[in-house]
């Protein structure tokens, strides 16, 4: 499967971003997938260390050096090196001429104040179609081409310990997305239910129908009702695994240095999904009330995910971390004494007498932007790290954290929405700043100074229409952001103003 | 720790369930606790089937089938008979005579309709006095008897595969919570936040100052601020986790058969925790508004916790039963086609190629009430439950199962109630057939029908009387309720219908 999403990104790059003509032929069902290429006790590449670069050939890292934008940005070689400029800051967004992004998609970022050498962060606008590769009968398709699907999708990509893996999932995740997608296009637009078993060859027969059912025990008596929409969410948590792990294979070869929280909203067939791996946010502002569209996945919000691992498996605490919770370091003097603890099962606190184990280095600790895993990151699920090690040590560290977004689903159909309805993905250095409300706030005050959207959008899309998406990234050293507006392509204006910390 | 609950509840079953007197001195610090007493590794007593009832000597098991029911259901022999009656199907409840429950507590009950020969679920209703252990100083208490604290406490058990656990639990866990506030009761009554370490003997010095603090990494460079609140949660919690290690430890000598949903209510310090391990269900109304309480642990709810678990310790599958789920039974003829599976990481379904373990069971099979974890039960969190094993095979199930609540907190002292108000608890049989809306309906047309409550209860304890609790049992065959009330020691009553399956 791997080697099909290569393909079609080769094509991608070479194509300057646009979306590939349809194939003229479906894909091979047989294609070797990325968990046969590679199982899982393949042996690993050497590690590296956490924001310490590469080990790869130094032309390629110095390709990636040259610090590459979203390609919707469009920046000519001068606006290249403004926005890789720590001094000046410039807010990025694409220019008011040229390609329109669709749904009226209004995009600004700007490079973190001295956090890292480069911007990190990337972000993705496309649309993606989706030729399905047989029919659900199994036999192979004919390239009529009048029966594929398009999604619309928008990826931000918030990188750290180098910018590897946000490019990389940037270029490629919509890619598998799209592969997931492939054996579902006749079965989504098909009103009655998903059949629960496909044949495994083209031509062979199925086994759709609920004759099949197994009887005697109670809790087989019936077949589970499997809805399109949770498809659609099976098909995009998949894409991220296989994100992942290709990010796992060609960590040598591609440079996929560092890792990525990644934040994807896909609409398809009427539905919004926002999908989630890591602390970035989406909310939608409809008619001035905020609808929460993910949640952030910190150490504190997965604690109790992560100690129980710790638990479960401590052969992943290397005998230098304890799986318990404290509320500060013990020192080796308050031996048996009494000290309050938290373990996997806890949300409350108790006392415990403290013994030689306890004074590891807890598996989770700080608070707040300061809690960390291992000492080391602060944000447990997101795409790459495959090489990152605790600091000082060789233990790795990404057996914690997942690559599984959480998925919500929101229907457009269900909905009225005015011109000034928006979708905003912004990344954690946004959310750090700026309050949902006062997003919600910015956006009535700028929206209502100009005109309502196009009316060509609406002829298009319909109601869904009226849900404009506006992608906001900036890093956590952007300390103040003085949001005059937020959707540059509607005319408006974004500033920034630095704030000396 | 155990010993002092043991020694505690024998004087509480010898009393007839009045709380104790309080201790004349303090209790010993040195006590050997359920840990240590028990590690994990000791061999376990022969299995018992689930539902089987007990291997343990027939005068006891004789002793059990007698049937117990709540001490504060004052029943004769003759009500006893009745209660135990599965033609006649008395609705039981405590009599208008007699001590009265504290709060306008009612509670009826009803046997299920040959579900079991007895009914397996108990309750528990008891104003519990928590004499601190010693001061946050570490010097020990002097008896006063004036610095101790008062907790209200209501407990609802739905017991399965035997009566013991629940009976069990009914005379112990306020036992064990009380064991638990011991070390909090001068931290609890202190406004300072509590102590992050105590000294582990009478008078050595503490340390529970700031001045530890260790250094230079970034995520340790503050201590966690640790509320009274949550010290309580804590101790809810373990004493959940104590009250399932001792029914682990008796579970030969003291018949602790089967294992039983927990539902709790503490009432301490103005704060309602609910603490709730099964599928029963508590809810506020308030002022006609619903307010949910709880949540359900079920096969479903718990899917991703169990299968992580299948996942990341196969050998607790026993080669039987495979981590994966699908929508209905595999067919061994259906070898190499693509069926709809979840793994522990998706909420979505997706297709993968049938493979030969994907004809073991799953793990977690069936939908709503048929749900079960390895065929056999279909809740996932309670007490008990150490000799269950899967039917027709020796794999234990306990493993998956947590003994652990979840707490929520209500603080009593931020909302205006008013007389109607109540807290109900339930087992799953009255929310299958109840919804939360109907009993809010039956809340609003009885107590309206009545004088409100008595005012001496309001003098009692100002702004919290005017919450009043409701316990209310069923079983899952009782499957039409008609609530024509609810509070029968407020001179309703209740009445109920079996509508034929």
């Amino acid at each position: 499967m791997l080697n099909r999403v290569r393909s079609a990104v080769a094509h991608l790059v070479s194509s300057g971003g646009a979306p590939p003509p349809r194939p003229k032929s479906p894909d091979l069902p047989n294609a070797p997938s990325a968990q046969s290429a590679a199982p899982p006790g393949a042996p690993r590449s050497p590690p590296a260390r956490a924001g310490s670069g590469s080990a790869a050939p130094a032309k390629t890292v110095e390709a990636r050096a040259s610090f590459s934008r979203p390609t919707f940005l469009q920046l000519s070689p001068g606006g290249l090196r403004r926005a890789d400029d720590h001094a000046g800051r410039a807010v990025q967004s694409p220019p008011d001429t040229g390609r329109r992004l669709p749904w009226s998609t209004g995009y600004a970022e700007v490079i973190n104040a001295g956090k890292s050498r480069h911007n990190e962060d990337q972000a993705c606008c496309e649309v993606v179609y989706v030729e399905g590769r047989r029919s659900v009968s199994g036999a192979p398709r004919e390239p009529s081409g009048g029966q594929g699907l398009c999604f619309y999708y928008w990826g931000l990509f918030d990188g750290h310990a180098g910018g590897g893996a946000a490019e990389m999932a940037s270029k490629l995740l919509h890619r598998h997305i799209q592969e997931q997608l492939k054996d579902l296009v006749e079965i989504l637009q098909d009103a009655s239910p998903p059949p629960l078993c496909l044949p495994s060859t083209p031509g062979a027969p199925g086994s759709s129908d609920s004759s099949h059912l197994v009887g005697p025990q109670s809790c087989w008596s019936s077949q589970k009702e499997v809805t399109h929409e949770s498809l659609v969410v099976g098909a995009i948590e998949n894409a991220f695994q296989f994100m992942d792990e290709q990010m796992a294979q060609e960590r040598r070869g591609h440079q996929a240095e560092g890792g990525c929280c990644a934040l994807v909203v896909v609409y398809l067939l009427g539905k919004v999904y926002v999908a989630n791996a890591g602390d970035s946010r989406a909310i939608i502002v409809r008619n001035g009330e905020i609808i929460p569209m993910s949640q952030e996945f910190t150490p504190e919000t997965e604690r109790q995910r992560l100690q129980l691992l710790g638990f479960l498996k401590p052969e992943l605490l290397g005998g230098e971390f304890t799986h318990l919770e404290f509320p500060r370091r013990i020192q080796p003097k308050e031996l048996g004494q009494r000290m309050l603890y938290r373990d996997q099962n806890m949300t409350g606190w108790a006392y415990k007498k403290i013994e030689l184990e306890d004074l590891r280095f807890p598996l989770v600790c700080g608070e707040g932007k300061k809690a960390r895993v291992m000492a080391t990151i602060g944000v447990t699920r997101g795409l790459g790290d495959h090489n990152l090690k605790v600091c000082s040590s060789t233990l790795p560290i990404k057996p914690f954290l997942s690559c599984f977004p959480e998925v919500r689903v929101y229907d457009l159909t269900q909905y009225e929405h005015c011109p000034d309805d928006v979708l905003v993905l912004g990344t954690d250095g946004l959310w750090d700043v700026t309050s949902d409300c006062e997003v919600a706030a910015t956006v009535d005050r700028v929206l209502s100074a100009y005109e309502p959207n196009d009316p060509s959008r609406s002829q298009k899309f319909g109601q869904a229409t009226s849900l404009s998406l506006s992608i906001l990234t900036s890093k956590r050293r952007w300390t103040c952001l003085t949001q005059r507006s937020m959707m540059r392509n509607q005319r408006a204006e974004l500033c920034s103003e630095q704030v000396t910390n």
